[in-house]
């Protein structure tokens, strides 16, 4: 039995933010939780969770510029598959978020929306959620 | 019906990190859980809360400043609101922190305190607490 | 009483990823928690934890190489104790990470492994593991 779900996503390019609110407020109505919080957790060390401004998309343009730009391939980089870049953004963004869950919904500020981080598409990628009520 | 409480917080620098360890306590104390877990969640996209050493207030401002010359204004940057930095400092830094609360207390190191961080202020800014017994 | 679980560690050098994937594992299966969440939390401000891969070693020591030449000395740190970059990097990867818990395993992903990142070894060190039912 298990009682998480299981996201599926695509990702189209290298670095790329998908907006998945919508996906996870689905899930926590859907789980019939009325107060507790929700687990937004990546199982990929190539990508990662984040919360950010979902109203304009050039914020997550800028977010992942910034992230291109902040870690580029090195030289004294040993990771044999060419892509530590992407594993210095998931450790820095990181794989998970967490928020409140009251009255049956995901509570996000205003202009917050989640966001799965793609830092070496394009892949298949996962993600789970997971409602503790409380 | 809420199950989780809201600090309201006014910060007066464009990059300031205030303490709010004690409020978090309170509040843990006040919820009489003997234990489980804590919650703090800020919901803007310009902030983010972090947990790091409170004694000497030499430490939050020498990770502030490292923040604003890490992320500078960009010509690359879309945003019309300017604010890229901001948005950039708070999906680095994260929204949220989770702390284990035992025995009525939140545990943190003798050296840890949580700081709400502002990157774009002044602002009136809000904070969620949110306990989970368990 | 104590709810909650910890780990002892030594560091050996001043930045060090210590995997401590199989140590998470056996807790949660002590636990007997068939399903919920785990909080990894490290009590220390210039210390953090992160998921990453730890198939190949070459993968950490890329990430610790990087926040090392991110996060240099400077003039402008106030911090009197010269440790200001170990601070920094904490704040940037975090004190903190949660997973899953499902059929009494915490769920990570093929290639994911949980780290105690040290920033400023060597030194002893503590992690706490808090699982929740749910």
């Amino acid at each position: 039995m298990s009682n998480y779900v299981t996201i599926e996503l695509k990702s189209a390019q290298k670095i790329e933010f998908i907006d998945i609110s919508a996906q996870v407020r689905d899930h926590v109505r859907a789980s019939k939780c009325g107060s507790g919080i929700l687990l937004v957790f990546t199982p990929h060390t190539t990508a990662a969770v984040t919360i950010n401004e979902n109203a304009d998309p050039a914020v997550p343009h800028d977010i992942g510029e910034f992230l291109k730009r902040l870690a580029p391939k090195q030289d004294y980089f040993r990771h044999g598959e060419g892509n530590s870049p992407a594993h210095i953004m998931s450790s820095l963004v990181g794989a998970s978020e967490i928020l409140v869950v009251n009255n049956g919904e995901p509570i996000l500020g205003s202009w917050q929306g989640i966001f799965f981080c793609e830092f070496d598409g394009p892949r298949q990628r996962r993600v789970f959620l997971k409602v503790i009520p409380g």
